[in-house]
């Protein structure tokens, strides 16, 4: 089973993208065939800041080689090395009607808002849908936003495969509705747009100003502490077994328990429970070319795959002329 | 000088494509830079026959060889052998505003006779873009009917280059408004579309009996012939110098000339003028592996000058995370 998976080349991963994405995708590499890849394509849709896409192209890199993704087990490229899928992206368009794209709903919200978009905006379902046809992907994990994204894929491989002949795998969407939303420090999902992440890579003294700002109420020392919707426990709970869950349970219901001493003990945990990944990470960002060497043997392995895809599709479509 | 020209391959070149097109482009030629592309690609929005596509592309690629196009004078390439202009494409998606697609016209017509139009239909503007600017072309003749794309590559190109710092070359239309119109056998525009051609390389007995339909008037033998409006006398005069033209029209306006003796001879004529151009052909038609080597090599030596304005837009929208 092949799995794909986009990364946004955004930075400054947090607790959320961690136990909601990185340890999906880690599992994924040991069970499937994991096609990991740097959106940098698609972030030219928002990112105008050359300079600023760049640096987070390789962090992202190095995030996620520290974080364990393993190039040996997956596939692991940028998506500007694989500039098959752009042509790939105009052979499906001839197969995309316009109302497909026009119902979607990231294009929809701008112009509701009366932004007039960027073609590229508009485009980035195709482009998208390349991503997921171009590797054969059978499955790709998103969240419910992104649902749309994969479907409208589907549509597109069907349509496509209708229209030329069987080429493409039909995707599915892996919807992650299990996952437990992470609270941030404010008790609200952790997202970066919202302000209340923890960072993993944060610096030391950062971290800790964070996660002595994680909201609790004002239940005295004196009494049991609730656990239910308090992110203290809740973001804890994230480190610990379900025998160590349980014991933090105890405590936090027991009388006399010091929040302020819990968030300098959750400081220790995380911190702890990164330093192989912030050792590791340490050691990348002082080897950039060896992190570049990784991504560009990423990208020559996936053309592998690739390859087959687009040729397939380029034959179906005519463009062989020099098939004699 | 770069001067920019895309080739349909439809197929079944006419007189007026020659006199109208081809002459141009072998002037283009000899005093400037030409570049001339047989637009497959962009075949995709209309062509839904692979065969067809893959038939009529090398056809195009003989015609136009036969016809004396000279790949050591010019670039001479099928669109597709040169897929970094999809690549180039999303880079400019990215600097284009949807209104500036939504006002083409192509696109504009189809969505007011009620068509659903695909996303290539709409799109394909920003591939003509493309298509102009990876080679860094400075004109671009077009018909009138194709000024506003020319005029879209430009203002793609001006955004882009404001927003990312100076990348292309400003292209200019090169308007087409001397050339004559070339009668069909009917006296309309000579058109594919209209039924009413003399194809460059028709068989000896279909050309003779599209030469005897030509349109006549009912003028007595022994009157004078009108020249002007009368598509006989034009067509005969796309063959001749001007001596020889005041010739044929002092024939016209001498009474005794029957329009039956004017067709045999114009079939000779035609069929003279074309005769090496038609050797030729059958020639390259017998050596298809010849011309796929012109094409691929011309894509080669195309890559070249691409190669400058892709990395060039890459580099400056951030792509270029390998510069350490």
């Amino acid at each position: 089973m092949r799995v794909l998976s986009g990364i946004q080349p955004s930075g400054n991963l947090h607790l959320g993208n961690y136990f909601g994405m990185m340890k999906r995708m880690i599992e994924y590499q040991e069970k499937s065939e994991l096609f990991a890849f740097i959106v940098n394509y698609h972030a030219l849709t928002t990112v105008t800041d050359p300079q600023l896409l760049r640096t987070k192209t390789l962090e992202a890199a190095i995030d996620f080689l520290a974080l364990g993704l393993d190039p040996q087990k997956s596939y692991f490229w940028v998506q500007s090395d694989l500039p098959e899928v752009q042509e790939l992206t105009w052979l499906l368009s001839n197969a995309t009607g316009m109302g497909l794209l026009e119902r979607c709903h990231a294009y929809k919200d701008k112009v509701s808002k009366g932004i007039t978009p960027s073609h590229g905006l508009f485009a980035y379902p195709v482009l998208m849908a390349a991503d997921i046809l171009i590797c054969g992907s059978n499955r790709v994990p998103v969240g419910k936003d992104q649902k749309q994204h994969v479907e409208v894929a589907r549509d597109i491989a069907i349509r496509f495969n209708s229209m030329y002949g069987e080429t493409f795998v039909i995707p599915e969407a892996d919807i992650e509705e299990e996952i437990a939303t992470i609270p941030g420090i404010d008790g609200q999902k952790m997202s970066k747009s919202y302000g209340n992440s923890l960072e993993i890579f944060a610096e030391e003294k950062t971290l800790r100003q964070r996660i002595i700002s994680i909201k609790t109420d004002s239940t005295p020392v004196e009494q049991p502490k609730p656990t239910a919707g308090n992110p203290l426990f809740e973001i804890y709970s994230l480190f610990l077994d379900k025998k160590e869950r349980e014991n933090l349970k105890d405590r936090f219901e027991t009388p006399g328990l010091r929040y302020g001493d819990v968030k300098k003990e959750l400081f220790g945990v995380i911190w702890e429970f990164f330093a192989p990944y912030r050792r590791k990470r340490e050691q990348l960002a002082t080897d950039k070319a060896y992190v570049v060497g990784v991504l560009k043997e990423g990208a020559e392995k996936v053309r592998g795959v690739a390859a087959e895809y687009v040729s397939k599709a380029r034959r179906n479509v005519g463009l062989n002329y020099d098939d004699l």
